[in-house]
């Protein structure tokens, strides 16, 4: 089942490995908001950048979001600052005017208009930024020259037990990536915070539908808990000091950072002790190899059998079912299997069922399953539901 | 919180205090599929019946399924076999044989056609009946001339705690319920099982609507976990022996038989400590209402905060914002209260927070949410995500 590490995709650099694009600075810091860890980050270029994002559609999308959105289509966005453990959603135009503040503060500390400055947010909903402190903090804020991704990426951290960052060269050029995930996880068109950056010079023209591809197979592809964030926000920035690279080969080194990623993601959901990944093929289409992905990878009940190594492949069957408006979809043609076990058409011997437990063993169970009504295929990633998770969750404010 | 006892409601009798309606007979036994306790029953009716059903619209409909359909179309149903433990679902070929020969025997024992009984079955799915054991345990059948609802109730149990029944009276009739549940519900037109019995006599063009009409609010209104069961049924039989009754008098005595059911079932949830209700008023429609409300029971983050009384009310905000498609929810026209507690729009203040967390530790925690769009108001049932719930589905089948 092994039949990728977690965390290693070829040619990606993860951890305190992972390199930085040329031109790119980083801040990060305890400002108060998180008792004593870091909370506070600012990633910046130093010079223009072409930027897209992406954002959650929860119709309580937070005013992090909906300044991105703006500052996207007017400013040319060339930093992002994140703060943690306050989503700043659900606080009316109180928290509007608590994010334009946040952005003018840190547009002042790299010497840009506040226009050009992302602002993503992250943690409770419901409570208005401590303005004061925050105020406070950045008085003393010099931005260095000189970019500490590892840093970033744990000052994004919420209920994430292990930072997320990934980094892969592409041509002359370095593509860098930091994510938080951990629960509140189905991304629908983004995750919780995604942030991407190179050096390699991208057409604005061609870099939105590249993003946007490669999102929908690597971020849009995630379920830890099927509860979609109000502060989803996945951003790309390139600012061209490595020159020019191949519109292929750049879509490819995105794929592979956002795929490293997602697998870092799966494996820290709250609670999780497993990877469990889905492929669906012979389907009708893509978006139906999805629907039955996902169907799969966020049933609790498979997402159980997973935790315990439980032989239940018949939960399997029961969330294949579930997608009934999926009429093209007949019994008779299905196939599942664990790995390389077939279990359905089975019947599985009693014997198999001891192998099958052994497979689901693995920190990484990959469910294959074959509509056999068409030609295409999906795969999606989650994780097992655990104790955990409703531990970690039934105490998260108190 | 407490606005309802979970387990009562008005004229309705529930436990051992259920009544049986005239002209019915039951049997329960144990016929080897569980250890030791009842999993295999019979009810029967000694006249002629009108009979509707409700079904799972699982793409994996179990030959059981698949058979009820076939006798509610072509046959005069007057008797319900169920085994439980044992679903008979993705058995191929020889599970739709076994459950024809299951309808024959039991058709033997009531003096009645094959075709005139209906199939029910429950539990692991994949595995096919033990046919032998079967047929030797009905050689000793003698169908009983009284009526005993309470074993029923404990003969289709699986992995619930406790047997739940209801009975109600309307005009000179009696409307007596049995139902299982536990896991894997997220009804889709239907429940796990539930029957209803009834001498009152409906005319058979009116009963299907009334039918679907309170299963639509009663047990299509229920979520324990999403998943949706393949093997979902919910069974009138009507026999008529106590004469007519008004019609809208039936529909409210069904109603409140379905009504109590939902509740016994949300409190028996797998894992589950306390009820959760939420009620979605001021919508465009019904549709919009129910979505919106399934959104906000079904979210693993909101059932663990409910679980741990952890007043995380922003949750319930991210729940709502789930229904991206809802484009006519404005956060701005949103309204959300726990019982008589209004927390959004807040900011609730700090000693509400307390107050919060004492209205979430009731045993039915009730969230009211208003939309400002319509007019149209829902309201569903399910229950908090525990810890035990993982540690149930993680060993079910070993």
């Amino acid at each position: 089942m092994r039949d990728e590490p977690v965390h290693d995709q070829p040619g990606v650099k993860t951890g305190d490995a992972v390199e930085a694009p040329l031109g790119f600075v980083t801040y990060a810091a305890n400002a108060g908001i998180k008792d004593e860890d870091l909370d506070l980050s600012i990633v910046a270029s130093q010079m223009p950048c072409v930027a897209a994002g992406v954002f959650t559609q929860s119709r309580f999308a937070g005013p992090s979001v909906v300044l991105c959105r703006r500052h996207l289509e007017n400013g040319s966005p060339r930093a992002i600052v994140t703060i943690s453990n306050n989503a700043n959603v659900a606080t009316g135009a109180q928290g509007e005017r608590d994010a334009a503040e946040l952005a003018a503060l840190a547009a002042k500390v790299i010497g840009s208009d506040a226009a050009d400055v992302l602002v993503a947010s992250t943690g409770v909903i419901g409570r208005p930024y401590p303005m004061e402190r925050i105020r406070g903090h950045f008085q003393g804020v010099r931005m260095p020259q000189t970019a500490d991704f590892p840093s970033v990426a744990r000052a994004i951290m919420t209920t994430d037990t292990v930072p997320k960052l990934a980094s892969t060269r592409v041509g002359g050029a370095t593509v860098t990536a930091v994510a938080k995930g951990a629960g509140m996880i189905e991304p629908n068109m983004a995750t919780l915070l995604g942030y991407v950056v190179t050096d390699a010079a991208i057409p604005r023209d061609e870099m939105e539908g590249v993003f946007k591809r490669v999102v929908d197979v690597t971020f849009n592809s995630l379920s830890i808990d099927t509860d979609t964030s109000t502060s989803d926000t996945v951003l790309l920035l390139a600012n061209g000091a490595a020159g020019p690279v191949g519109k292929g080969e750049f879509a490819a080194a995105l794929g592979r950072v956002c795929g490293s990623l997602v697998l870092q993601l799966a494996a820290d959901g709250e609670g999780a002790s497993k990877v469990i990944k889905v492929t669906v093929g012979s389907a009708r289409d893509y978006a139906q190899a999805k629907r039955v992905a996902k169907a799969v990878v966020n049933s609790p009940l498979v997402k159980s059998a997973v935790h315990g190594a439980d032989p239940n492949w018949g939960r399997v069957i029961m969330a294949i079912g579930k997608c009934s408006d999926d009429t093209d979809i007949l019994p008779e043609a299905v196939r599942v299997s664990f790995g390389d076990l077939e279990v359905y058409p089975g019947p599985l011997a009693r014997e198999g069922l001891g192998q099958l437990s052994e497979v689901m063993s693995s920190d990484m169970v990959h469910i294959v399953i074959a509509l056999g009504v068409g030609e295409a295929t999906a795969t999606v990633w989650g994780c097992d539901l655990s104790a955990e998770y409703v531990r970690i969750n039934a105490d998260y404010t108190t």
